[in-house]
């Protein structure tokens, strides 16, 4: 007999990720699309639906599916950073084309229910994870339980404003989190230091399009002072943020997950050194901020929800 | 038979308040004393027996204490706006000095057991309780329960970070919020402004040590410049830190207990603006801030402790 597998699907604001995932959370097979290239939904939902049945056949059980602003009750999104405006009712349509059990979850969340489920958080009561992609997305457990807030939305931290007045959001605000600290973000922080300082860079002679978070990580390997800069930076400004959701939410570890959470040290000392400066006493050495250990977070977190509901 | 009574006591940074409270949260009679009266923590809690006994004889059955930084595991506290330093074993000494069984709790969480207890936040699964007193404290309840966060110390809100080396905090750190917005930070923003600003105020004939919150309230109700731009810029930043609380708990309600929430519109109008231009759209209409319901919510959420106990 065919092991069972379920689907994960992981929406991001660049990239959308597809695996098929068992019940132990191993990852069996993935494939990542370009979330853009699909403006309408139902072409991205027939594209999935095609690669699935390639790669899993019929030994798919339900999908799972983890997206910005996903909330589980309705299974819908309404993001800001996807191609497909207002409310879009993704559980519904996704079940008309598989004809399976479809979960749809808030990334963050479908990010923490990996990390409970699979990961470093099983034992762990009170958590958070914060997803660095092309946003900035944040899971919280308090009592062992996954928050959703009142009507689904807790944990964007992403929207906290750090900087009044500051850069602007896709949300129609300014100085929201992610615009420093994210994929986004890293890269926008590069272009003003490339803008405001004189310095040589290896950055300079690299087409814009191509500037991402995982380039300037590579520069910051050879010793390149902007993309060292821009990672100081960023990791100054989330070692502060989350110093600040430490003290709302007093979790025994924070996970980081997503592209930029695998920048160098360069990016995560300096997450260290903030967080540490800027950490009320109380919870001085009590707070573990690391590496989630998941490689296929994403996806994989989201199949949880198949598994979970069975 | 004499009624059974909990003895509730809200341990403040200036005032500590002490109640007798029947199981249905009706507050039967109360006393204040001095915090700061009692360097040694033995006076402080001879005389807060001296008093439960005179008001409530035998009908006593157990003491609920709220006090900043309380730990309902531990029974201590550790705080850095009372009179005894470090780690102080409350719940030991009071057991010792009662003979009752005792509770402590931080008193932000007690003021949310009595708002999900006996206030408006009964039905509530997701709400917050946001104190304004001589510090600034944050109950939290998400799913239907109170978070304590990893090791009791969730909900510290006003030692969110909100302005990044701004005014001195006794945490030691700077910018917390609690120096901006309760009665003390209320306090320290009208001096400001009368040192800064030229303008006529009835602020400037009252000696110092009689500048509080109640007093700038008053002058505001008077129409005086000072004490209206004081609470506008208060509640502006309250407005701002209550946005970001909401991106990350998404709350039903907030509700604002203690002296300063009792300040009037041109206070509260203040935080409603500022919220509202701050609000991520996900949450726009649907967070409702609210002056709490229960008058001396401190001392009955205390008192909560013990009949939840029993």
């Amino acid at each position: 007999m065919q092991e069972q597998v379920a689907v994960g699907i992981d929406i991001g604001g660049t990239n959308t990720t597809i695996g098929l995932i068992n019940a132990r959370g191993e990852c069996l097979a993935q494939e990542s699309i370009k979330t853009w290239d699909y403006p309408r939904v139902e072409e991205f939902i027939d594209r999935l639906h095609a690669i699935a049945r390639e790669i899993g056949g019929d030994s798919i059980v339900g999908v799972g599916i983890g997206a910005p602003t996903g909330n589980s009750e309705r299974g819908t999104i309404h993001a800001s950073n996807l191609p497909w405006k207002g409310v879009v009712p993704l559980a519904a349509l996704f079940r008309s084309r598989f004809c399976l059990p479809v979960f749809v979850m808030n990334d963050a969340k479908a990010a923490v229910l990996g990390e409970m489920t699979y990961g470093a958080a099983r034992e762990m009561r009170d958590f958070a994870v914060v997803t660095l992609g092309t946003g900035l997305g944040c899971g919280i457990v308090l009592n062992g339980e996954v928050a959703y807030g009142h009507d689904g939305f807790a944990g964007e931290l992403g929207h906290v404003i750090v900087a009044p007045g500051g850069r602007a959001c896709k949300c129609g605000r300014r100085g929201c989190l992610e615009t420093y600290v994210s994929a986004t973000g890293i890269k926008r922080t590069a272009l003003e230091l490339l803008a405001t300082e004189v310095e040589d860079s290896s950055l300079r002679d690299i087409p814009l399009a191509s500037l991402g978070s995982r380039v300037i990580d590579e520069a910051a390997a050879q010793g390149d002072p902007i993309a060292l800069e821009t990672f100081r930076r960023a990791g100054e400004t989330l070692g502060l943020a989350l110093a600040n959701l430490v003290a709302v939410i007093h979790p025994e570890a924070i996970f980081l997950q997503g592209g930029a959470a695998r920048a160098g040290a360069w990016f995560h000392d300096a997450v260290s050194r903030s967080l540490d400066e800027n950490l009320l006493f109380l919870y001085k050495g009590k707070v573990a901020v690391q590496r989630s250990a998941l490689p296929a977070g994403g996806i994989i977190g989201a199949s949880a929800q198949v598994w979970r509901a069975r």
